[in-house]
């Protein structure tokens, strides 16, 4: 599974001033940090406070790269900061996220295509996000046809099914893990899926529980990629285990020890 | 999922000195601490060096039915233990277990009518343990063929699809996966299915962590009971909150704190 650190990110108090203050080291550190913990890619938003976003999203990526060339995901609703950070991160970067409105899909395909980019698609409409499992499949048929219409490569395209806390909406987590298994067979070849792991314990007392037992769960019926918080030891050692157990990394006594070597 | 606590076993040093020396607070403290800790039902083994297992086996449900009722699962390869067991436990036990072998269910089915017993099967025949999911399959449609034939009610039938540990037989445990989760279109009803948790983790150096992502799979793939460990904390929480993310346990703030109440 693609695991993609939640940690720089201006919604976090620290990170909001390290970026004000640019205080490099912070930032640096803190990519190394989750890098050395196993992840495969960060993810990269300048936060709800900032006041020039687009200069702000430019130092962070500059920042990052001045230490490693690791996949970044360019994390924000605007427009002109997501352009800014996919410029400077070079090819193969995530761009996070487009909704399924065909208005949205029409700017962000293009734009995935222009940087050679993969592409996160929430299964959010203009009608709010879906309550069931058929209406979730309805809007990535509707992403799917689109990416298509721009002969966009499918196996680019990362579906999030939209992870609710499970204090508002615990009905419909089923059906997030059928979407997730579902959508492994909606085309050939098919497109991904992502989740956004934080979202389903926002609020709540027993976090990590919430977020690693999920997890394990959406592993098995066919997730590919999660953004989640590296640093939650006992969540990295589920995911380690869960693939263990479906044969996806290889027994040995010393199993966890050896992943994190690698 | 009914939980079945795995500690009243002659296999663990102190048990077998407490069944040897006729300590009957020891056993009746085991058995109410793994009540108290959530568990439906308890299982019930002499141990390997019994001397006098069917006295012994007399002598541990006497001991436990002083304090309770609570569902017993008897658990031998003797069949003179096991009939012992069942006489004292009352109607509502499991017999833990037969194999799928014609002459072993011609045997145990019509015992387990004659106390009203659920009978646990293991998919084991003369062939030895199948390794991939159509063999296990095979068994299992041959012992629902036999439950019928003798008019057995196959919601009292637990298939157990018998887990190795990991470190021998890593590559048959999606294959388990998929037993519990075929087994419930087989038949309508579909018998039940449930698993020896602790085989597993056998001999690995992360017992809990294995033990606790497996089971969190076999729920959601329909699993309906387990014999385990009760005093690992972790596997609990897990447990609890894995039927909580599949919609089984109502969501509260203290979930935890709720189910360990009930």
């Amino acid at each position: 599974m693609i695991i993609i650190g939640e940690k720089i990110n201006g919604m976090f108090k620290k990170v909001a001033l390290a970026i004000k203050e640019r205080d490099s080291n912070y930032i640096q550190d803190l990519a190394k940090q989750q890098i050395s913990l196993g992840c495969d890619a960060l993810d990269v938003n300048v936060g709800p406070e900032s006041v020039d976003p687009v200069e702000d999203m430019r130092w962070l990526v500059k920042t990052i790269r001045e230490i490693t060339d690791i996949t970044l995901c360019i994390d924000t609703t605007n427009k002109e900061v997501m352009e800014e950070g996919l410029k400077l991160s070079g090819e193969g970067c995530f761009i996070n996220s487009s909704h399924a409105d065909e208005e949205k899909l029409d700017f962000f395909i293009p734009l995935a295509k222009k940087y050679n980019s993969k592409l996160i698609v929430l299964t959010i409409s203009k009608n709010g996000i879906p309550s069931d499992t058929n209406s979730r499949m309805e809007l990535v048929s509707n992403i799917i046809t689109k990416s298509l219409e721009h002969n966009y490569d499918i196996t680019n395209l990362f579906i999030d099914p939209v992870l609710l806390p499970i204090n508002v909406a615990q009905q419909q987590i089923i059906s997030i893990l059928e979407c997730i298994n579902q959508i492994k067979y909606i085309s050939d070849p098919p497109p991904k899926t992502i989740v956004g792991l934080s979202n389903i314990s926002q609020g709540t007392k027993y976090r990590s529980l919430i977020d690693r037992t999920f997890i394990s769960l959406a592993i098995y019926t066919g997730l590919d990629a999660a953004i989640l918080n590296p640093f939650d030891k006992e969540l990295m050692d589920t995911i380690i285990t869960t693939e263990l157990l479906l044969n996806k990394q290889l027994y040995c006594e010393s199993f966890i020890e050896a992943y994190r070597k690698k």
